[in-house]
């Protein structure tokens, strides 16, 4: 289930999964599962959607299975990116001084996790079950690539894209989880490339597919690039797509395109 | 040469016109015959490009084409919109206290005119002859429809369309000068749509056609809805394409979409 373009500096792979909800255990070793796989094929960061380890629409649950960044799940997942190579940015829902948060984690071998929250939560059901984050623009770095991070409904906000590319992000990393809605495949199909040409950043969109018993999701997880083409896009079920992520060869576009400097 | 889905409240016709440079009085001609078709066909309001009485492309004799927001030109073309109750927006060279602007101007019968600055100059070409306007984000009205004016590069940056819709712009106008440029294809078809359905209005956006000595432009002169759909849209030769423009038509799609408020 692997495609996408290559040729370039770091491989980035997306996993579309179809998440258990509630399952830790089994969204865990779907989890597992792609970074072995993903690290034989010599990809360095993998990407899962928004709430991978409790499942998007687990509801309630959710607030059993939070975890604080030090928890079980996360150490566990780190230890695997310390084995294989491969770093991690996964959703998960987050406890931290008995709140919770929508939360995204950078996972780098025995390195720190580093936590993006989600600061636009969408809808009553987000909002019925975390906090929002404050916005923090700051990036993380994986082999020299600079990786800005951001949650679904976050980008839909060019707000929240530009001071990620300002704050110098070659990569931005975007967990989601994409319920089809009228609009939901031109935020995938339209949206994702034109967040990545304004900002002449890529732009990696990691969704699920399937359904459970509260959503279906519209799946089309993409890898755009700094002009607006796809290097590697998903259908609508179970996938991972994967692309190398070269910040070197669109000097020409961002040459041409000069909207930081111009803004 | 007219095309477009119609079927709302307020008919808005775009010009792609294939512009002569240096030719004041050839372009106003043809302004004023598409104005006086469209009186025909009921169309409240009409958009010409960037720089459409000069020509975009016609170099240091913009400068002696630039006059007054009370000049001649507007001036007739004023009159022209009194008698036939047809609305227009283009692009000038504006001339004030000795400072040039590349100008838009709203010129609807007897009311004052009023004009956009651009804000975002593009490139060494127009750096040369203008100076930058300063950003006042506003509306006016046409028959209740509240419409916002940007020019070209200006609608290329979020941050510009944004505090427009936030001022209740329901449609954003924009005169356009797009040349054949890697991208300019992406940002006709992709990120126009884009823009509209993130701030849930429409935009309209009309480009030149043809080439003159110095650039060849894009066409692909579009009105895009909240929605993201296209109402209509040109190809790349000189056209005139029009759509009813009906912000209740897109209810649906703003309660669904409700980025300004969750922003």
């Amino acid at each position: 289930m692997t495609s996408g373009t290559e040729g370039g500096a770091l491989r980035v792979a997306l996993m579309q999964m179809q998440a258990m909800p509630g399952n830790l255990a089994g969204n865990i070793a779907q989890i597992e599962a792609a970074m072995r796989a993903e690290a034989r094929l010599g990809t360095r960061l993998v990407i899962a959607p928004e709430l991978a380890l409790s499942g998007y629409g687990a509801g309630d649950a959710i607030r059993d299975l939070a975890e604080p960044v030090d928890g079980p799940s996360l150490q566990r997942l780190a230890e695997l990116s310390r084995r294989t190579g491969v770093a991690l940015i996964l959703g998960f829902a987050e406890r931290a001084e008995g709140i919770l948060y929508n939360s995204a984690a950078f996972l780098d071998g025995a390195a720190p996790p580093v936590i993006h929250r989600k600061t636009h939560l969408y809808g009553d059901y987000e909002r019925a079950l975390f906090a929002p984050g404050t916005p923090r623009p700051g990036t993380v770095q994986c082999d020299g690539l600079r990786i800005g991070m951001l949650i679904c409904y976050d980008v839909e906000f060019p707000e929240n894209v530009r001071p990620l590319a300002q704050a110098g992000a070659d990569l931005v990393a975007v967990p989601t989880a994409l319920p089809c809605l009228p609009g939901s495949e031109f935020i995938a199909r339209s949206m994702i490339p034109v967040r990545a040409f304004e900002n002449q950043v890529f732009v990696a969109y990691a969704d699920h597919a399937g359904a459970d018993s509260r959503f279906s999701y519209a799946g089309l997880s993409s890898i755009a690039a700094p002009d607006g083409g796809v290097l590697a896009r998903a259908g609508t079920g179970p996938a991972r797509i994967a692309a190398r992520v070269d910040p070197a060869a669109f000097a020409a576009s961002r040459a041409a395109n000069t909207y930081l400097r111009d803004l």
